[in-house]
């Protein structure tokens, strides 16, 4: 007897299912023989379909067979874990970063972020004239890559317009997206040494062979490039990653001329050059090219916000085609509500104003590390690079005891980051992040640093 | 003579800079030599820093070469293309598409998405205790991961905890991540024939090799899949792509053993489970694996909306760990704003309320079809799939003259979708999406495509 209620919202099909199973469990052994079809709607004057969607779906999930012209059994496969799920796993705890000072370099000002503006303009953009239902451009909204456009060209010198332009949600992502994109051309990788390992490893999983190519003063160096076999090259031509080098324009148009010559390709990631303070920010490399050698890196996590997730990468026009005939194209990178309050954020002047603010902000607190280094550090180490970014680098210029130095700052929570864990080789310098700390955090910190420091000289 | 004001808020060596750079364009000729820096100190009472400032700035934008001991001079290679960048190529227009009547499978209405909701949580969720200058969880927040972990386990069958959920940016960056993280595993990739070309284009892309397996009425075929080199598996076991196939039990359990005794892996893609509405939805694979052996992947866009671009992936245990040494885990792939109101979207409540009102929506206009094929194409068809997704899929059942068809279509601005464009192989059959119409708009779309269809009979 199935207790059936025809004015329950829940249709009948799966109250019946219900009761079936429930029969199922409690009464039935593995091989029973289950009322017909026929049966139970004549009984319980259901529709015959009703009851096959009530059988379709024991059978479905196993509680049932059926058996040629013999009708519905109790399978041998139902199965009691499968009726009860064990209880999940525990979740683990989330893990909080221990360290009292963390210089990380990459560390932007937790309060810099318009948090107030950004609601407002996400609310206002957010509207009814949105088809949330439909999959946004796979290339990135078209009014976003008009504000981004429009800013290059002013701005780093890029000449673009939008149709080169693809939103990316981060760096790594864009650079899987160009590792496939010309992977029919190029096998070899080459990169500054050192330089940045994340740009490396990414092409290294899409099976590149990568070229090490050192730095002369001027930044990569050429004679070293042309007799590898990168005719594909990754640079940080505006502030060097790691050194800080920027380089002349004499060196963009040799390597330009030479990149050309063997139809190679150049990445340029410019990844922080708005934050360059101590003089203004040299134009783009890309704006320099008149064969389309260039593919120009940007970011929006050095300057506005890491958690945001949108970078963004302009393409010659010949990889736009190719770019536009790949799978990827079919679906976008970026959420579209983020890219609507990112393009109303640029359209309305609030990411250049924001720019400015925070080059002011971090050329105070670039400029009070400096002074703190003097005060705290004396005549014991020197400046590796300074003028840009999100720190200074630093190593000891006396005899420095570095096993003492790690067992200290261990003990005072204090954590330091080598230039050489993210960039390999040989280069050493310590990279003093400053962009996480407020002043007055900033001046306990290095003075903190600076009694270790002071010990192991 | 250059014009320097102390008082200016622009700095004395942007001034200076730019006084220079104006001398240089509009007095001299490439190989003068400039004033040295002592001499423009003593003269404008400005420190040597300063000058040097001014010069490093010309030099590193290509205005001025250094010549050891002799001082700065106009530089050779002084470009005026460089100094007067050109004006940015046109942008071109958005194309818009052009259908009156389109029968996209994978479109959601429009109006379902719970715009001032969302807009509500956004503001709540995004708040100061933010750190919005920190890289997020690369693996995704812990508190997103807990609340789609709990709809997990209860709703889906799924055995798993918050510590084995990856968020990703759609389901095309999921399965590259995974295929990165198997790939010294496995070297062939087995999908279902017909099955869903995105899942086999990312594992090309990583070099795997392809196997396509056909289908059995149960899903995928076992003694096929038994003869191939793949371990490696991507199936659609809820709701085949695109025939619409529920794997029964008996086969699921089958397959498990089979993938277990190869040490293979299974990719679970259970895109559209959610919205089942003739039964209730089968638990997942996932649920019923005991060896570690499936990977479950879900996404937000077929039942809330693509435009968020948030799927996840449920990895098993020794998987997570070889995620988390990967740089793929230092990279959060989705927004923080995005998944903190996410997070609270479904820790609300609102998630599950969401899927009832839009499976009830949709069984609505999925019925609504049926009835308006019956109405407008009398007996001249029949259905391959119905019951669950976006779509229902048909084929005529009498003699019928295609290429008329796809003109009138034309003629007609009326956009359809053959399952073969997307799934390969000799499946035919038109998917007739109803998602992103209204019931109203709905009648209007059929009666219209009915008349094209009439006529090609």
């Amino acid at each position: 007897m199935y207790l059936l209620n025809p004015k329950s919202k829940k249709p009948l099909h799966i109250q019946l299912y219900e009761a079936l199973k429930k029969e199922i469990a409690s009464q039935h052994k593995v091989g029973d023989k289950l009322p017909s079809i026929r049966h139970i709607a004549a009984e319980y004057h259901l529709s015959k379909t009703t009851v096959e969607s009530a059988y379709a779906q024991l059978y479905a999930e196993g509680y049932v067979e059926s058996r040629a012209k013999s009708g519905y059994f109790v399978s041998a496969l139902y199965d009691e874990d499968f009726a009860h799920p064990s209880p999940p796993l525990p979740t683990p705890k989330a893990k909080k970063t221990p360290y009292r000072y963390d210089f990380f370099p990459a560390q932007l000002d937790k309060e810099s972020f318009p948090l107030k503006l950004w609601k407002r303009l996400y609310v206002k953009s957010i509207n009814e004239s949105i088809d949330f239902g439909a999959y946004p451009n796979g290339q990135g909204e078209l009014g976003l890559r008009e504000a981004i456009a429009h800013y290059l060209n002013h701005s780093r010198g890029v000449k673009c317009d939008a149709s080169q332009l693809v939103i990316c949600s981060g760096f790594s992502d864009a650079m899987g997206l160009l590792a496939k994109l010309v992977r029919h051309q190029y096998s070899h990788f080459g990169i500054e040494s050192p330089g940045y390992h994340v740009a490396k490893g990414v092409f290294e999983a899409y099976g590149y062979s990568i070229n090490h190519i050192p730095l002369s003063p001027q930044g990569i160096c050429l004679d070293a490039l042309k007799t590898s076999a990168a005719k594909l090259l990754y640079i940080t031509p505006s502030h060097q990653y790691p050194t800080g080098i920027t380089m002349p324009l004499s060196h963009r148009l040799k390597l330009l001329e030479y990149i050309d010559q063997v139809d190679g390709l150049i990445i340029e990631d410019d990844y922080d050059s708005e934050l360059v303070y101590a003089n203004r920010p040299i134009p783009a490399l890309q704006g320099l090219d008149k064969h389309h050698r260039v593919v120009y890196m940007g970011t929006f996590a050095k300057a506005l916000s890491p958690a945001l997730r949108v970078s963004y990468m302009v393409l010659p026009p010949r990889l736009v085609e190719t770019f536009q005939k790949s799978p990827d194209a079919n679906f976008s990178r970026v959420n579209l509500m983020t890219q609507l309050t990112l393009e109303a954020f640029i359209s309305g002047g609030h990411w250049e104003r924001h720019l400015r603010k925070v080059r002011t902000l971090n050329k105070k607190k670039h400029n009070l590390m400096l002074q703190l280094f003097q005060e705290h550090l004396g005549n014991t180490y020197h400046i590796l690079a300074q003028g840009g970014g999100l720190a200074i680098l630093i190593m000891p210029s006396v005899p420095f005891d570095w096993q003492k130095f790690h067992t200290l700052l261990a003990k005072h929570h204090i954590k330091i980051y080598l230039a050489k864990e993210k960039s390999g080789g040989e280069f050493e310098a310590i990279r003093m992040g400053f962009g996480g700390f407020s002043q007055e955090a900033l001046k306990e910190a290095v003075e903190v640093f600076g009694g270790v420091w002071r010990e192991c000289i």
